[in-house]
């Protein structure tokens, strides 16, 4: 019985999608979905790499946490339009949340769109919000089991940043174990390794966005 | 609409939990749920204590992941019984799912019983299996943003460890400010800062755990 509630939630879900997505298409905006775990560091990657893209197209970001707007604080700090969805425990957003969302954004002004998930490895991948793209941060501190453990969110994205890549000496991570695993899972995943701190991975993380932005 | 199915969902875990509790009260049996985020270190708490609790009281585990045996086969190596539940994709563990993996275990012999949920920050909080008390690794690489941002969690838990206390010079995390958030969400809760590679906090840990059945 349960799993049949949960289907009715992903077919309403997946129609909302459908007309975020419509509506993003026509207005030529690429939307990016951003994933994983509470602090992988999906938002330090964001206010690194966004003041730079920024000067080259317009940004916007929505923000998703269960409480707080310190995350839209952070991205507000860089002069970069920004929403805060705060699902009061909910642990991914959905269709419904973005477009409600996105009715605070011009966007008529906006050629990029990245929305920020909630903190989690599992629900956000269940939940298409309309998005062109998935991308998954794994925080090298986190394991190098993580993609075998949660595999959706890794065959539904497109990219996963291997992100705190300064830390490696002081953990047991094995980057070839975690490449070959993320690999078998998504053939055509593309991988970079990322660090805030050290400004590892950040331009090609930068450039990523760029493109996708050309190509639509 | 989707508030009401969660209820319905959360009033039929709540009447099975009950049944848990009451069976685990009758077998003086003390259940721990342990969570926390993916790759906050549970498993390897669980490695690093289980060996030593074992030669006093007896220990059983219940292991939740999506997927793989990965974490029931690094405790079945401490030559502790354990019982290796797989969610399928789901993000948590309900009471459903622990009462039947419990059928496996020999609860006449059991005095703590041990339950690492899957690795999440939001959805296990939010389902009561039927324990006698939550238990939340935090690692401090996940930011101490993280209590404020996923409150619940931690108002649910009667100790948070402040896991991989050993890299706190590779990070910004403010140990004071997360233990003034902790305090200020759960007044009475217990803080234990803790690391497997450089055995801090570990005997602590273990003697926490003993307490528990001594007092019951």
């Amino acid at each position: 019985m349960e799993i049949k509630v949960m289907k009715n939630i992903l077919g309403e879900n997946d129609k909302i999608a459908a007309e975020n997505r419509k509506m993003f298409r026509e207005k030529k905006i690429v939307v990016v979905n951003l994933m994983g775990s509470p602090g992988s560091g999906k938002t330090s990657l964001l206010e690194k790499t966004l003041s730079k893209i920024a000067e080259k197209i317009n940004v916007a970001v929505i923000e998703g946490d269960l409480f707080t707007a310190r995350d839209a604080e952070r991205i507000e700090r860089h002069k970069i339009p920004v929403v805060q969805i705060n699902t009061s425990g909910g642990c991914h957003l959905d269709a419904a949340m973005v477009r409600r969302a996105a009715e605070s954004i011009n966007l008529d002004e906006t050629d990029l769109l990245i929305v920020e998930n909630v903190g989690n490895l599992v629900c956000p991948a269940e939940f298409d919000v309309g998005e062109n793209f998935k991308a998954v941060v794994l925080s090298i501190t986190e394991g190098d089991d993580k993609p075998m453990k949660y595999p959706l969110i890794f065959k539904e994205s497109a990219i996963t940043l291997l992100n705190k890549i300064d830390l490696l000496p002081f953990t047991n991570f094995d980057v070839a174990a975690a490449r070959e695993d993320l690999t078998t899972l998504h053939p055509n995943i593309e991988i970079i390794e990322t660090s805030c701190t050290k400004n590892i991975g950040l331009d090609a993380w930068a450039d990523w966005l760029l493109k996708k932005v050309e190509v639509i």
